[in-house]
């Protein structure tokens, strides 16, 4: 493991798999900690503060994505969210078959295949090399009656942001059920679940500089799913357990943060992002992951010829830079990436990339350093790689 | 709802349903919300900062319970912990028979009812009108071969602490495994799963002054269980989703406060649930439910005939006093408490019952203000009771 970082640089890349918790965020939080403690489902004052928290919070969220308050279910993260969108839906008996694809997170991805063990068929379209999921292939996966389809609204390794609305308008057109995996674009792309033809939507607050353990899941009112867990009636009956009032303030605040910022945020990061990512293509023998448009503002998923990522990224954490090889749910397997696969990248250079997520607090300095130590230790890996320096190319 | 509370008392009786995190615990969780707030599964050095304070934590939690660190698993609360231990071991294949009882939390009572409509068999074991199982009643229900049985610790309304160690006992001699949630008693009484004879446990850490949306199940490391989610490889597989760091790290810090003061604590809260029985019972025509001892000991569940238990608690929140009429998860509906039938009491003196549930901030004052206001309030509503008052006796 690697030991750098203390008492040196601490440069944050790695915005796709966290982030800080906002200041303004935890101010927030703050009164819900130690004054405001009471349990929403409590009917004294301590209670009914902590239940008006609670509806503010969700009347917000619901907003920022045009949605109505009581479609709002909140939940432990986006994981949480993804399940009880997929199991959620299947197991509430309308359905036999649903379709996601070959790149999308884990949590819906073995969802899926869970589901097919259960009984389900589910169908894994396949995306291009550039990192797209092709309408076509909606349609034609939908020739067969489906209940659900799943796709992800960018993609957590290499941001790539897929058609969201029209597939949603060919779910519709078939009487499929729409779910998307927004936990990379909450608070970082316009999310309007009615214009984007969206039944049911996860995201995470912690990848908004919200805190960790709270996420949402948008349900059309009208779509109907069996809950997860039993227990209290918390969450419309959906959501059983004592409501992290804090937590969900916290995500609220985050949002409304994100929102307001938007713009004028992605136009920095993709400035900084486009300069990371021009200056490391001048590396001889490297590419970026997916097209580079569009795509999430931070997102450069760079990969590097006769390089192992996992040394790149220790290498680049002595020098007090954290990236990672590809989502953080994964890193510490060493198995390529089921993401870069479904791109039709051979294994070996799956091995070999590496993703940098720019987020609210990097700054040009940042980059620069960044970009001024990655040749070297690029070099210096392939001098002493087995998978064969740039002589070797045959 | 009551508007009571806003510029006068602010007393809180309601630890039962949650408790304000402690200072202390908030100074623990600080650093992980704007400084170390890596993603434990990242490698670089913000995810190795982050990690190692989740194991750091895990280790803490593990030792206040006789357990090993790898057998704890971290959960969104103790709603998730019942599920997973419940709907766990049973769609592990392992099993077809569930036993537990009549006055479990809903957490477990209702995923109980759903394994049985998924095609198990499930008991519920009676319990005395004093508030404790049998284990008498054990022995007979494991007459039947019997996966798993699930019996609180201590139940969440009326506060009575079962016969644990001998109810394990009799379920390890039958090859049962035993499941205890133990969200009302952790931090509260000793925990010991090994001398317990506990196969799995829940907690939740807000309920012993830690923070909402976090718990932990213990599950000793032989047992199987399935996943309740699908996603990353977090938590040994277990539980994905990244983990809430500052809410784990407050958890282990909450937990070490509770369990150093433990005796201390338990001492004065006794005594001014005493005071505060004492002197409830001698209002005519009134009662304690449950036993008084073995019971947590800041829990004070009393009942009063001619009375509506939630227009008591309207009077007392507006009166500053915070307290409820059963557990907070049903706290909306108005339907009678599936305990206090389960003790075999009639409807009409369920609805007379009030929870009073102390804690670690209350104080002498406190319980006097509350007896002094009490008499008055009961005497007032009884005067205007539908139900009859004292005179309609019969």
């Amino acid at each position: 493991m690697p030991l750098g970082g203390i008492g040196m640089n601490r440069i944050y890349m790695d915005h796709a798999a966290t982030t800080a918790l906002d200041k303004r965020v935890l101010k927030a939080m703050d009164p819900y900690f130690l004054e405001k403690f009471g349990n929403s489902s409590s009917t004294h004052f301590f209670g009914q503060e902590a239940f008006e928290a609670l509806e503010k919070a969700r009347a917000k969220i619901a907003k920022h994505i045009n949605a109505e308050p009581e479609e709002i279910i909140f939940t432990s993260g986006g994981t949480e969210a993804d399940n009880m969108a997929l199991f959620g839906v299947m197991n509430s008996g309308q359905g036999k078959r649903i379709v996601t694809t070959e790149f999308e997170h884990h949590a819906v991805i073995n969802s899926a295949k869970a589901l097919e063990k259960q009984g389900f068929e589910a169908e894994f379209l396949p995306v291009t090399k550039d990192g797209f999921v092709e309408t076509e292939k909606v349609v034609e996966a939908l020739a067969k009656k489906t209940e659900l389809v799943s796709v992800m609204h960018a993609n957590n390794e290499i941001g790539t942001i897929q058609p969201i609305s029209e597939i949603g308008k060919i779910c519709h057109e078939k009487e499929a059920l729409f779910h998307t995996d927004a936990v990379q674009t909450a608070g970082k792309e316009k999310l309007d679940v009615k214009k984007m033809n969206i039944d049911l939507l996860s995201a995470s607050a912690h990848k908004f500089y919200g805190p960790k353990g709270t996420g949402f899941l948008f349900k059309r009112k009208e779509v109907k799913i069996k809950p997860l867990m039993q227990g209290g009636g918390h969450e419309f009956g959906l959501r059983p357990s004592t409501v992290n009032v804090a937590g969900v303030v916290g995500m609220a605040k985050a949002l409304d943060i994100a929102v307001q910022g938007m713009e004028e945020e992605n136009a920095g990061e993709r400035k900084l992002r486009n300069m990371l990512v021009d200056s490391a293509l001048e590396i001889k023998n490297s590419w970026l992951n997916g097209a580079r448009e569009p795509r999430i503002a931070g997102n450069a998923a760079l990969g590097f010829d006769f390089v192992e990522g996992q040394s790149l990224l220790i290498m680049l954490s002595d020098k007090g830079v954290a990236v990672s090889t590809g989502s953080a749910c994964n890193s510490k397997g060493l198995k390529p990436s089921h993401v870069l696969l479904a791109l039709g990248l051979p294994r070996v250079k799956c091995h070999g990339s590496l993703r940098f997520t720019l987020g609210r607090n990097n700054t040009k300095k940042d980059v620069e350093y960044v970009v001024g130590i990655l040749p070297k230790i690029v070099e210096r890996l392939r001098e002493i790689s087995p998978l064969g320096g740039e002589g070797n190319v045959q």
